[in-house]
């Protein structure tokens, strides 16, 4: 695994002339991971221009770190942010990442800099989208399996810990992010903390979850119907699946990301629901459950240059309609940008489930 | 609820004052919650000397927040650090949470501060010990289940899963920590990944584990022997399982943290092992898995204030020894400080177990 490492060591350097620092300090787990193959909740990586690195981890890591990390330095030292910082030269750091004391503790000729190593990572390798794939797929089989017991009586919380429990069989290693299971009028709150709540006939239920794999994250949601939907639902439902059809066919390298988020968001506005789609239409998914790009009707608030969508990007789209004190629907899948169209990863139908 | 956050937010405002602000902006997620009760991954809460208070969320949390937080005054706004921060007077931060590029969006009159929250959450109420010892009560249950599959050929990252569906099994809402499962000579990296490494007779396998229980984390570790342990092997059990013994009958409101440390350090090394036991002995648990107070050798690097133990800390007590190619041996129990003695909330035997 280091030929990869190294190659995104490599397109990680290149970027730093251009931001004009001689070397970037990486303090952010996901990201010194990322360059290194280490995973650990104290570790640095300092990579130079010339891209060469340095690793920088405690007792605890070392060992495995001099195994993982073997065709780098790596240097044993609790204060890795410390240990790495060059005495001369300008260095960049991670100010998205890195806290305020730790900062101020470093002191020396510090570059803030922004979105940089995610910027490499926001193009995946087929190894990655190998494991994001995998992850779907765990999801889709447990959410088919979860689907029969799915009956009046049955509370959110017990929802969500059948659909953890089946995707940690099927072979997660954990969550990707805390489950929503939202019933009837809690369907009207988008990110919705499982309760006791029991599902009632007439309800209609979102599910949103994920399998955590090898590291990589998996993101789909499905709203189903617990008894025969009434109108408003129906229309709802229907219309949130037209608007995420739209989404995804918005979906390709070079498109705008506020024109993918427009494609589903025009269609839900000219319905009249406009204000009841509060955020963004997907985001990309990767090591972290959210990254760039994200697609939304605002411009990115920095300029991290992710205007456009490339070829290779894992992205959700998921749209959504919440109706307050009623409830609401959100369809979500987990796909990746392709030359000749989008590969949907997330393979549970979209038809609504009247269960 | 709400009455327990008040006092909770009337202790933190009793503080400001001598960190000489007016204010304090809170934006550390478990913070937030432990503030407001509202889980949410953008909130924040700014506490004013008064003890009056204004929690920030953008969208997808506002309907929870006003349910959750009906006390207080909630504004829906998505830069919740932009839209807390007072015109006037002086306001803290969180310096060891907010990013530099959060720090430097903000700009204003911005006090710098460190550990203050932490250090109101360090002495825990009766209803946070409760869950916490329902967190352990998980784990010991768990462990109990999972003891009798254990069995050369069965591989780490299938024990460490096994533990895990158990866990939630029994009501656990996820995972503490990432599991560490490392058997044989992975049991020499504190820190090991449960791997493909099938158990082996001869194996020592260390198991640190813990259930996540409403907000709430358990921390345990067990070392068991697969087939009768040699020489050296129940030598560093029975001096580890003497150095936590140690460590927990230390364990008193009022003593020095790092003195707690020393009586389980100096018996391993006086058994000629120190260099073999590179990590701290324990910390502190609650909505954080890693939190003050921490026993350890080392002077805090920034004055925190918290140098001794108090009444009703729960703390972890957890010696090891880590032989480099051979393996290693760590007993970690969660227990809580009580004026007549500490409360072992970790059931499970500290006997060898022989499987």
């Amino acid at each position: 695994m280091t030929a990869i490492h190294a190659r995104r060591r490599a397109t990680l350097a290149a970027l730093l002339p251009a931001h004009e620092v001689d070397a970037i300090l990486v303090t952010h787990g996901v990201n010194v991971r990322y360059l290194t193959g280490l995973a650990s909740s104290n570790a640095a990586v300092l990579v130079r221009a010339d891209a060469t690195a340095t690793l920088a981890t405690d007792s605890r890591y070392v060992e495995t770190a001099r195994r993982v990390c073997s065709d780098i330095e790596v240097v044993e030292e609790r204060d890795v942010s410390g240990a790495l910082l060059p005495e001369t030269g300008l260095t960049g750091i991670e100010a998205d990442h890195m806290s305020v004391a730790g900062y101020f503790r470093l002191g020396g000729h510090l570059v803030r800099l922004s979105g940089l190593v995610e910027s490499v990572r926001m193009v995946k390798d087929d190894a990655e989208i190998d494991l994001i794939r995998t992850a779907c797929e765990i999801g889709d089989a447990a959410f088919a399996d979860v689907l029969p017991l799915l009956r009046p009586g049955l509370t959110e919380r017990e929802v969500a810990r059948a659909l953890e429990r089946r995707m940690v069989e099927l072979g997660a290693d954990g969550l990707a992010f805390d489950s929503i299971v939202a019933g009837g009028p809690n369907g009207a709150v988008p990110h919705h903390s499982p309760s006791d709540r029991p599902l009632e006939r007439g309800d209609l239920v979102t599910m949103d979850f994920g399998a955590l794999y090898r590291g990589y994250h998996a993101d789909m949601t499905r709203t189903v119907a617990i008894g025969e939907p009434g109108g408003w639902q129906r229309e709802i439902y229907d219309l949130v699946r037209a608007a995420q059809r739209a989404g995804r066919r918005a979906v390709r390298p070079g498109a705008a990301l506020h024109d993918v988020d427009a494609a589903a968001r025009d269609l839900i506005a000219e319905a009249g629901y406009g204000e009841f789609f509060g955020h963004g239409l997907g985001h990309g998914v990767g090591l972290e459950i959210h990254e760039v790009p994200f697609l939304s009707p605002r411009k990115p608030e920095r300029d991290t240059g992710h205007a456009r969508l490339e070829d290779r990007v894992p992205v959700t789209v998921e749209p959504g309609v919440y109706l307050p004190g009623r409830g609401g629907v959100r369809i979500e899948d987990t796909l990746v940008t392709r030359d000749d169209g989008p590969e949907l990863l997330t393979r549970t139908t979209k038809e609504l489930l009247v269960l």
